[in-house]
């Protein structure tokens, strides 16, 4: 049975997260529905990890074994999306070895938190941006976000309801960008994330840019792994799974060339 | 009476255009309502322009005379944020003299058009760019969109329901940017347009880079002045204003200093 890999895209507003549970909407509960149709049975999907409800996904990545050798992949990729509702798609299948899973396989996770940070709300940021209408200093919540990059234990980071085995991480990348007037994102990639982590990063940074924190709390947190130094999580619908990260040998999802 | 300029933002998804129309929901009568319910008597409002149904705004203006002189601009615009739905905000005020005209003082609208070029479809971008299955040649694209930028007669790119009294337009801006992988940016800015042109423009340059229509077509079309040259109209979920310009004089809605 081949396995195929997903690449998974959403918006989080109409869904109860990511993961499976019954009597509610899910994204893994949408995508299993829509394969048991084509495979007219039952074929259970994994996901490379779970998104909160609200959280949007760019890039989530899921794989499925198939049922039989012959899959015509452009085919089945139409199939799903002709049967998903449009808050929901797949962008790319590809097929993989079976060695590849796409939890335990994903090497580094890539998110971007985006905050609409300017007096008077948004109509078109209003699902995607965290809305702030007090002036952040931008400056100084770029400086204080590089304390975060490294490898740490990030135990004062997660929420009390993480299942995450072990809260240290490897953090590659924490940037704060300015795109427009008013428009800030934040990057953030890890080999993984304890539960919630990258939304109290945010929690935290808006406090720093509102002067409610200083910019050495992110280092005392880390060192005292004490959860109440931190400021609060961040809203889901500012935060979106950008990217998934897997050994160069599976080559997964090559971009398009022209 | 102090003559107040608006800045106003719109997901055009919910809107019959921006245009009063009675018994259908438009930007202009929502607009007026909410200054209406604060002023407690009915005020007109001018708009830069209209955008059709379907199409967003981040940068639409918009001017109203105001009853009396004392006037709490913050107040103003949280009060009217208050009362518009969550798809229409005002993101900026601002008294102008008696000689503003939203309209008539304008000097130049620039807008952006979004397109999704990928093979299957995209669930976060639905509502933002126009879904182009089939591969777009970006580079022939982009010089065949060269082509229109300059002074021009525009009698060619007008639908035929038009209202505007010239067809002549400087074309200040044409350009088509790749973003990332399947998302493309087409911008362009003139000091004024006409009905439909952004959309046509864009329709006709699918097909160019579908390589159904060659790149020298923009000219012919300008030449002859023969809309049955050009492509059809792309649709309006795809398109944006983004920003009109008026005289410095104004000072219009300058960017906010740190």
């Amino acid at each position: 049975m081949p396995r195929i890999a997903l690449l998974v895209e959403y918006c989080g507003k109409q869904f109860s997260g990511s993961q499976y549970q019954p009597g509610v909407r899910t994204v893994q509960g949408d995508l299993e529905k829509a394969i048991a149709t084509l495979a007219r049975k039952p074929l259970s999907v994994t996901f490379s990890g779970r998104t909160d409800a609200g959280v949007h996904a760019l890039g989530q990545v899921a794989h499925v074994d198939w049922l039989n050798e012959e899959v015509d992949l452009y085919r089945f990729c139409s199939g799903l999306n002709g049967i998903l509702k449009e808050d929901v798609s797949v962008s790319k299948v590809q097929i993989v070895p079976q060695s590849f899973h796409a939890r335990f396989s994903a090497i580094q996770r890539q998110y971007v938190y985006r905050i609409c940070n300017r007096p008077h709300r948004s109509a078109l940021f209003r699902d995607t941006h965290y809305f702030v209408p007090q002036m952040l200093d931008v400056e100084k919540m770029a400086c204080a976000l590089v304390s975060v990059i490294g490898d740490h234990d990030f135990a004062a980071f997660k929420s009390s309801n993480s299942d995450t085995l072990t809260t240290r991480c490897q953090l590659y990348q924490a940037e704060l960008l300015k795109l427009s007037e008013g428009v800030l994102e934040i990057r953030i990639a890890a080999n993984h994330f304890v539960y919630n982590m990258v939304r109290i990063i945010v929690g935290t940074l808006v406090e720093i840019g509102l002067g409610k924190k200083g910019p050495e709390i992110f280092s005392e947190a880390l060192t005292k792994k004490n959860r109440d130094l931190l400021g609060p999580t961040a809203p889901p619908w500012g935060l979106t799974l950008e990217l998934i990260k897997y050994p160069d040998l599976y080559q997964l999802f090559p971009l398009e060339s022209k």
